[in-house]
């Protein structure tokens, strides 16, 4: 195995999780890096210099950096097309773009927001003043420091986490909808538009029942044990993931 | 000319603005259908039946419908290939992603923030009552009708105009940085990430000359005069436009 593709990834959990299955489905080599995001990792000079956002994952293919985990998948089927994970058809190749559009842009900040409050909120609590000080100090992006220190302070409103649930809640009805008319999400096809989504939905069944159950979601949830058997989840799942058990949320 | 392309959209300006400069670099005929925003076209049933969101533009293809301006764009690419506005080159490709994505998600909302108080608060302020409520009760997307009511009402607060001025100074910083080193936005080539910026950013420097000026961009603005003379970009233009001169904030 050869240099030419590396990977800087935390547990494989969303963002992370959707490149690293996407590089499984098409067995592409690869070198990984584990960013232990835990020990703010993310945020250490020689990430930042890599992804001035301080972000994971981030792909390096030839030297060349790439960031932003929609657009890496898209790139990854630009240059190894096979197994194909985008439709040939422009018409669900729109579809598959528009869902994933739909997910990084409502349901993916819905949920995060509801993981910062859950999860980060304890990694934050458990530092002491000076620690925070240093941690904030080091985030390059503005909104990551606002998060940061509003989870450490009083965290969101309880009208915020009621209209993030909400919008997971819409979001579910749009994904039953979808799935109780096709296979998968973007077409009749197998896509980017399901392994984007699953990397984000996967945790939904045990962490929000409420928003996720037999009831309201039955193909959601056909939907997500059909994602959980592929070989290339299962390989992704067995990455390394350096999260305590009580701080998992939103893996399966 | 057949039926077989068909736009719905406002006036030349905006994610409206971003399909019909595409069409217009491709030179794709089409049929155009005009949604008067002003007169909430966009909500009327037979509109929100053709986009459950109750939003322009949407293109709609052999009789197939595809919405997201941003999406269209790739969607065009992938149906009418010449000429070319998404680099060969994979990772320009991807540059080029990356900036759309970018804008989509952190320059757009904080400039439309600007333009909803600005603009769209004198037409919310312009209707009674009763009015009013007619016009909320028929907007399909709950953040759309969110969004009514507050410029209705006491509009957004002082800090959140502020972030997203000062969001927009961080996207006009971006886009030096960047168009300092290279002639387009993407990369070397015009491309998508150009059109599409520039239909949010052409009137920067006119609303926002201390977003926008010589001073701080002037690749920025050597960039905007290289847009505006694209035959393309006047053609667009010319699209019908129903907008009284006074309501006009953010086109050229």
């Amino acid at each position: 195995m050869d240099r030419m593709l590396e990977l800087y990834h935390a547990e494989p959990v969303a963002n992370s999780m959707k490149v690293l299955i996407c590089l499984k489905e098409k067995g592409i080599e690869f070198v990984s890096h584990y960013v232990d995001l835990l020990r703010f990792e993310q945020h250490e000079p020689e990430f930042v210099e890599l992804n001035p956002n301080g972000q994971v994952p981030v792909l390096v293919h030839e030297g060349t950096v790439i960031t932003e985990s929609t657009v890496i998948n898209e790139y990854l089927e630009d240059v190894f097309p096979e197994p194909r994970l985008r439709p040939r058809d422009p018409v669900s190749r729109a579809r598959m773009r528009i869902w994933s559009k739909f997910v990084d842009e409502y349901f993916c900040p819905a949920l995060s927001m509801i993981g910062w409050h859950i999860l980060v909120r304890r990694i934050a609590k458990a530092l002491d003043k000076d620690e925070l000080e240093r941690v904030l100090d080091r985030i390059p992006l503005k909104e990551q420091r606002d998060k940061w220190a509003t989870v450490a302070g009083d965290s969101f409103t309880e009208a915020q986490l009621a209209d993030s649930r909400r919008k997971c809640r819409v979001s579910v009805e749009r994904m039953e909808a979808i799935l109780a008319r096709q296979k998968w999400l973007a077409c009749a096809e197998y896509s980017l538009a399901d392994l984007n989504t699953y990397s984000m939905a996967a945790g939904l069944p045990r962490m929000m029942p409420d928003v996720l159950n037999e009831q309201n979601g039955p193909h959601v949830l056909d939907w997500l044990s059909r994602m959980n058997a592929r070989p290339a989840v299962q390989a992704a799942l067995e990455m390394p993931n350096k999260v305590p058990e009580t701080l998992r949320a939103f893996g399966t």
